[in-house]
């Protein structure tokens, strides 16, 4: 059996917030110290990760002085240079603080939208000096519970303005950074804007230049709404926007749970790492979960080991369907293509669509032949449980 | 009070199928005859409707001849100009029929892809035939149950493909015909692809001539994932992208229930009402729902009759809640601008960052006011319940 | 038009921990003072309310000394004198302290097990110096994320074992206390033990004396699941269960939102109103919600403000349903009983059963007959938009 | 490794209606033939199975003659004899034809309720005639859309009623049958009445005889409302109700998939076999499932040998679980006891009462403690995964 010991070379990530998950909740206190960053960056090499994500504030207090901000950074820099541990991504924490209550890009409040610019630059600033190449925006305040008090046209109107805004910042600074946008259908909002990946790919099309700017799809968030999270991360795959990805798990409708990658539905985190590794996607595997609430540190590192291990046996379970000859010759059979009609149809013409018209297929046939996904699914099954 | 009876001027539609439905289901037989389109059109007319849209097979069966084909539409048209009722919008029937069991445009088999194409050619057609100047595309089997069996990459470049065709058919046709996708999560595939409004506008920037494609969201479809339907609205909206739109009710979470507009959700189906009439949609109104099966044909003209009533009534509160001067008075303050920070944030330059970096913004102060949305949450319910 | 203005008499109670919810939620910090009980007793009795309700640790410290708590105590009790305010019902705090973090009285832990049962017997005492004549068990952290840790049916035997010594413990200090328990699908925990009002009931019947037992049951708890409230309050009812009720409001498939009454699905709510009037519920009516984290104290009472103001106009609209005659005179037609047919299947004999048998019942006939339930649907619509 | 071959003795049990099911959904026609219950016998005996279960309509058309009934039902008895397969479980359908389109025993209707006796009662006779010791209750149109038509109090009575007037009719007649009573969210109705197990558990101890009702809960059924359905099966197997089980697989949060056992929730899946193992639950194994729509009769059988197959691999996970040194080390860590609390804590008494008040427990320090599940649940995936 493969060891599943993870390499800095799997490029697993996690987020300075994901360790230092107190284990509060919104009924409860914190049942554990927060790990800092320092101790979790020399954890984090030990069990193999790649790298950690941040927040300006998970590293930062809000109200760091300059000075307390440089000795944070430089200590911080030490920590990951000592122990080669990068950080791929960084973001802006535009949730935390009262002030972003009603929002922060969204907020009908000028004075706090130019206030959520400000610490976005900051933040940007901050991202790419610790040499961040992707940026995520994940707007956790950018909703309504009350949907008459704010035009949902003017929300996406301010977003877009705040956006456009830093993609200029960005270039005017000549920094080598790309946008990750990052959507979620509610919570802590009552319904957030941009609710799902797909919003979001629309959304980045209308910005003054979606060149820069792609998707961070979560497990997490998309389960929430009871969508294929596979099926999102492949359109945005597609579209060539998956610039970064959020692995964890969860049980769909109900709170962001945020729990260990692969520890619910298996067959899904099968799917997603099939489409991550068949597609050779080459950016971080970014872990944005945390241990659950009866862990004390221990837990909190099994917790990281367990992310990253799960991983690694279903990277090798995708080795051993694509390998498995009973599995690739049912697959041979259910996609076998016809040349002929596929060149009919990949481009209009007249001809073409004459051809199409005057075709005789045989509706009653094809209605009635079987497409053999039991026997497929049953054997994806048995790969996944070990039995084949 | 006022009357509250629709005439054609508010431009409400139904679908052949929707007061043609009889009372089929997943557990039950039909519990009704289904209502011809003919007399459907005779009745609409009477209680006010603007028109009728169709999937091809509601009005010509599947396996027609010309001949008979000729003569149902002849007989149709007649009916039409007789009532006065006119066809805003046709679709294709890509779902009902075996042959499309594992999807239509993205079916693995050519000869599916090819069908479905030439079905939809030749229901463009009769769309347009009958003064149709939208075309509906909702794939209700291009979906999956087993993700193993087909990439989903290819599924979506299988449906640009057949989009891309059909957009150079119209025009090559010289129709003038806008087409409408359409989005749902689920059913009646374990999961569809393009699965919200959100999804499917990103993937028409993808098209090879994005401006003769908008969406056609529907209220039950985005309910039934939990999402705010006016969000997704108010997305597609503010891109020029609403090109036509489905009412109806739906409790989330569960199977499409294709419930009488307003019947479920009033805040939402009033927030929607405002939506639609504070930007002055242009199009029409289409209920796509369908009595209970408890009814026989009066009902159905009474779930008719209701649609159109209670948008009527939703209508009048928007104009209440508009002109109430407490209501006003309250968004004016939630919503009162600052035109020195709007400036500095609305176009990028080096000095507006700068200005913006050097902002001393009062967090604390900002983190503490009340925006007063409880208020005004109250006072929309009050309004609504007839209160004020 | 009424006032609509609450009276002692209408009995609304909210509990401290409503209006003292400082707005922190899993991504933010608290964005108001918690409001104190002796400052929510004088305005929660100026707005019209009946009483206020509470957890041990609402109002004592959870490591307060005897005296201090004493002194807490006393002044709270001439705060109530002094405003009239009641406390109806008490309960236990048995989520917030990390000791809690796998369970109360399913944690696996004998020693936390005790530690629950002992704090709750302090709190019982408590609940009845104030006077309250229930005793509400919300069981928060009687679940799990892990299940293969836990044995459910151990779980069960351990809530039952806890829940018996303490009916036990209330008849040996011969207190005038009856227990309601309140069901939660999830959250905090992953799942919740005992998931619905339906679990609860079924678990009552199981405890050593069911007759001091009965429900609390909560409109965002049941909706969270996507559970029809009525039918669940409805049962309990049924069953001489409804001890006691939890008003707010819900978007079901989330997180626990706790909204004001009323402010989400008004048909939903109206059904409940009609319940809990029809059958005259004599219990007090607990809004247990809070205000959104958009506001400060004075959006606090309004929200309290707006939660008895719906109530009460939903209870005029019960009214004008109930004298409404065409309303009235299409319910009569659908309720038609048949004096004989009810005869023979009230009480079974074997001569009924014969009967029965042999009736020769139109099957055909009957399966045509429309219910008019869109018509009826339509007109309780037109009640609550005040539109009839 | 095992061959998980089924033989009777594992007691796997279909409905005529599972692999009967022609392929039909609200928005499409059958696309394969029904296969006949004799070809399913037949079948079935050979793939391993213990027996079939029937809905009376799945064997004889609701308006057969005496005389057809007889015929069908001798050759459905000898193709049983031939075939050694047993008929454990019986059902009514009471949801497919009109008449029961408001419900069957909660119809307003008195007609339509007696004939819903008279029909059960009929089918019950046939149930008891083919050998079963267990009869199903799904009330599938037991429900609502509209909440003003039908009080739901007066539902559950007219329930209450006719499941009284049954069970009296089965001890009448001297049948040795069981009831099982089956609950389901919704769908085909808005909402069904007795919505979980929960509330069916609960209803069933208000009958005149309770001793002879319990459940049948299904997977597919408790995660439609996204419980945890392990917790309910738990629920009612403490208290000595868990009388039958329809396994199979569901999504959370959409309409009734009815999926092949083990293809969704793999670890959900494990925990209800390990449940059922470990208690020994001495039942069929029923599968409420059917093949999906894309398959022809070669996939139903894939599908029926899925379901049973997948069953033996999680049982043998169980036996691998149960055996895990490590794990088991784990649990008996997690579940150590405490003889003398425990003792305290199992029975009340004035004493044991003032020793737990008087209790010094160390809150901060059991706060603290890990509870290891996270390494458990990793545990846990690995021997699913068979990574251990």
């Amino acid at each position: 059996m493969p060891d599943y010991q993870p390499t800095p070379a799997d490029k697993f990530t996690f987020g300075l917030w994901t360790f230092g998950n107190p284990g509060r909740d919104p009924f409860g206190e914190p049942v554990r110290e927060r790990i800092s960053p320092l101790r979790g960056v020399q954890k984090l090499s030990q069990l193999g990760a790649y790298g950690v994500n941040l927040h300006d504030n998970d590293l930062v207090p809000i109200d760091a002085t300059p000075a307390e901000r440089d000795r944070i950074v430089a200590e911080f820099k030490r920590a990951l240079a000592d122990h080669g541990v990068r950080v791929p991504m960084a973001t802006t924490n535009l949730f935390s603080d009262p002030i972003f209550k009603d929002g922060a890009f969204t907020s009908s409040d000028p004075k706090v939208r130019a206030f959520a610019l400000q610490k976005t630059m900051r933040a940007i600033d901050l991202g790419v000096e610790l040499g961040a190449e992707t940026y995520v925006f994940w707007g956790g305040r950018e909703g309504a519970e009350v949907d008459a008090a704010k035009d949902p046209v003017s929300a996406l109107k301010w977003m877009r303005e705040c956006m456009n805004f830093l993609i200029y910042y960005v270039k005017d600074n000549g920094y080598n950074l790309r946008f990750a946008l990052e959507a979620k259908p509610n919570e802590p909002r009552g319904d957030i804007y941009l609710a799902t990946t797909g919003h979001m790919l629309a959304f980045i099309e209308t910005l003054d230049d979606p060149s820069v700017c792609g998707v961070n799809p979560e497990v997490a968030h998309e389960n929430m709404a009871g969508l294929n999270f596979v099926h999102g991360v492949a359109q945005a795959l597609e579209m060539g926007k998956l610039f970064h990805i959020d692995l964890n798990a969860q049980k769909p409708g109900r709170f962001d749970q945020d729990l260990r990658f692969g520890s619910e539905d298996l067959k899904g985190a099968f799917l997603l790492v099939k489409l991550l590794e068949d597609y050779q996607y080459p950016g971080p595997r970014h872990f944005d979960a945390h241990a659950y609430r009866t862990e004390d540190e221990d837990g909190v590192w099994e917790f990281c080991a367990g992310c990253m291990r799960t991983y690694l046996i279903l990277k090798e379970k995708v080795r051993r369907f694509n390998a498995d000859p009973e599995i690739q010759g049912l697959l041979a059979e259910i996609r076998a293509g016809d040349a002929h009609l596929e060149g009919l149809m990949q481009s209009f013409s007249p001809d073409n669509a004459r051809a199409i018209a005057a075709l005789s297929i045989d509706r009653i046939g094809l209605g009635r032949a079987g497409r053999r996904y039991e026997k497929l699914d049953q054997l994806t099954i048995e790969v996944l449980l070990g039995a084949r």
